[in-house]
């Protein structure tokens, strides 16, 4: 048997069944044995067992180039359904088993990927750290005094140690982005329903969607090329065109220097200042612009009504099981709950919101925003000590995104960074995935000695 | 002078300017005749000015065919800005001056039309009926003791009566249907954000739109041409395609029989009959559906947490100047303000919504939906006696609309039908406006004797 690299990539896994030196059952056991052995990380909720992956490999055509993903496999975030198995949203007493799989999850497992198993998450998809759930704190891939970023921990992890060659997260705040960032993976967050969120248990229904981690930025967008499509049985469904790659004209950074926090933040500060410097060569003129729109949208998600779409969804769950979430979940979701949130208020905060839309797609025509995805990241303790600042802060770039309806590619500023990782989002509106992941493939590709 | 014909039209417009037998500051005359002559309709609330119409023909440019609209006159609802000329939406304590005309008026000043007046109107645009206006009563053009329909009241009459070709109303709850019903003539409602907002005063923002009234459907339907397309400085605004009229594949038709009500019940009754009976020669597949999802769309929209989005736009107004609204309409507004009313069950009816928009959307696939535009109508007398159920009553067959993304033909059952007008309308999605248009022309040009 081949012995096997640290991270999975789709080509890697492609040369090694065309060349005969791997079967998916071989596969399957090393990725319960990975299981096994980063027990302590705390990445799955259902863990890989070999019985439930070989059912799903037993069942794949001969012929490998019949099905596009023939043969890759895929971890699953805890909030997505997965037929046959609990989802739990990291909350043992919500847990269901669902008869269908999410229409997503079906995409893939008809395009030949394999589900491992399901993972950990920040509780009910709330929070960017990684270390709100009752199934353990999901630690950093490359460091594990580290948080791993949330809510989608356990998926990112998952991908970063080799158990999946790419795997499912949800992002409403940034739940696909920040863990994508500290665990040196590539993140893409499409555009609300251009993926179907069928079968996706609701953080904040108008805000939620499933996104890709993976390791590299070309097997995330076979993955939002498979996983993508109009579904008449999802409300939150849209119609948008397949992208193409190519470059923006206008590189957008914000004039003021992004806010850096925590421990790490002299690196961080030095790796943006890299970042840009390398922007600055891809042919795209750079627009230093006002960040002010953004930074008021990403307010309005947790310091306005949207707490209340929260509880809309979870509230009756938690008023007829009292005291059975987190604390902190809990605290959250009861925010949503106060009576200075009028309907009145909702529709203001909404036209405000409409407006802001408005700016963002005029400031965007034709442009691509880059941001550091996260300003900085904590150890688990720092998280422990102060889990409501330490969580917001990791939130400061990432929060607006789906507000203002942008899709996104969170990006690693350099290869195989096995230290400290550092991560660039690009932002696009949501009909310019194109110049989103066009701007991506140009960085990873510009960066000094990537070539190799 | 030509003699002018009770009802303008753009092809006697353009006809009787080709001929050299009309000018239009000849036109202008008549028009502010007929606003004196009946004066009595309270049609007006800026009514035509022979200086004010002149400061605009004036500026024509001599060569007729440089402009589509060259020469014709329209009416703008007093609640869409005519730059200079106060914005009352029937409230004078509300008024102010506009510098600029709105959006959609400036499209149809620039394309060679020119405004006559500013309308009466249901105030703040609150109501289905026509008589809720400090400006008196707005009388039907055809019987003045029936209403004309509204809250466009104004607007519809002063097409109907010869003082415009064309006219600007709004529409939220059918606004821009009802009067076209009850005054024979073809009102028009493109979908949500075809036609830029900007410059209205809104009533329930997330629902507002610009309709026309016209005196026939070539009319409607080049006015919905050349007033479209994206505003970028209008949060509302949308991209959609320009329609080209074609036949749908199925016309669905409630299975229940409508309910008609009021003193003419039993004519609706046969004039629906006989509508839905030359449907069925039209060619396109009749299809009998259940009309449930359309009936709880239209309840949301005033028993449900919308009446709260009106209230978070005229709120603080109706705080700051308590008794200046009429009762009825201050009342209405002020159930928005209700505590019961909170943001989760905001989200909450936001999701049921969102879950029927999907449905109709389903439902309404390459098919248009035929109902009548009003299910009967009522003397003014009855409105004054009581003016909720009444008002309620008119918006049975309209109130759905918007809220689930629809656009809508309100077309005339029967042309020139001078005793009782009965009026049924087209209804498809937001991208099905070729749709709705093909089958209201296939439907008009069915009308036995209509090719005489």
């Amino acid at each position: 048997m081949k012995r096997f690299p640290n991270r999975l990539t789709f080509a890697w896994l492609r040369d090694s069944y065309a060349a005969g030196e791997l079967t998916p059952c071989e596969l399957a056991e090393e990725i319960a044995r990975r299981a096994e052995q980063y027990a302590s990380y705390h990445i799955w909720i259902d863990k890989p067992s070999r019985e439930k992956m070989k059912a799903y490999t037993d069942r794949l055509p001969k012929e490998r180039n019949s099905l596009p993903l023939w043969g890759i496999p895929f971890a699953v975030k805890d909030n997505i359904d997965l037929a046959g198995v609990p989802t739990t949203a990291a909350c043992p007493e919500y847990a269901y088993i669902p008869k269908e799989n999410a229409a997503v999850v079906q995409k893939l497992i008809d395009a030949g990927a394999f589900p491992v198993g399901k993972t950990n998450l920040d509780q009910f998809a709330t929070g960017l750290v990684g270390t709100r759930s009752p199934y353990g704190e999901v630690k950093n891939a490359l460091n594990p005094k580290l948080i791993s970023g949330g809510s989608s921990s356990g998926s990112a992890v998952a991908a970063a140690l080799g158990m999946a060659a790419f795997s499912l997260g949800t992002d409403t705040a940034g739940s696909g982005r920040v863990p994508a960032a500290l665990n040196g993976l590539v993140g893409y967050k499409p555009p609300l329903g251009a993926w179907s969120v069928r079968g996706v248990v609701p953080a904040c229904a108008s805000l939620d969607c499933v996104t890709v981690f993976a390791n590299n930025l070309e097997d995330a967008a076979e993955i939002n090329r498979l996983a993508r499509g109009y579904d008449e049985d999802c409300c939150w469904s849209r119609e948008y065109p397949e992208p193409k790659a190519k470059l923006p004209q206008r590189i957008c950074i914000p004039k003021d220097e992004p806010t850096f926090f925590g421990d790490y933040a002299r690196i961080y500060r030095e790796k943006w200042e890299e970042g840009t410097a390398r922007l600055k060569g891809l042919g795209p003129e750079i627009q230093y612009m006002d960040y002010g729109i953004f930074a008021e949208a990403a307010k309005l998600l947790y310091e306005g009504p949207w707490v209340a779409e929260r509880w809309c969804d979870l509230g009756i769950f938690a008023e007829q099981h009292p005291g059975v979430m987190l604390p902190v979940t809990e605290e959250i979701l009861r925010n949503g709950d106060r009576v200075e949130y009028t309907a009145a208020k909702t529709f203001g905060a909404i036209h405000r919101l409409q407006e802001l839309r408005r700016e963002a797609k005029k400031v965007l025509k034709d442009a691509v925003l880059a941001l550091p995805t996260a300003g900085g990241t904590f150890t688990r303790r720092q998280v422990r000590d102060n889990p409501v600042m330490t969580n917001s802060q990791m939130g400061l770039y990432t929060n607006h995104c789906n507000l203002l309806e942008l899709c996104g590619a969170a990006i690693p500023q350099k290869k195989n960074d096995e230290e400290l990782p550092f991560g660039i989002t690009f932002f696009g509106t949501a009909d310019a995935e194109s110049l989103v992941l066009g701007l991506a493939d140009a960085f990873l590709k510009a960066e000094p000695g990537s070539q190799l």
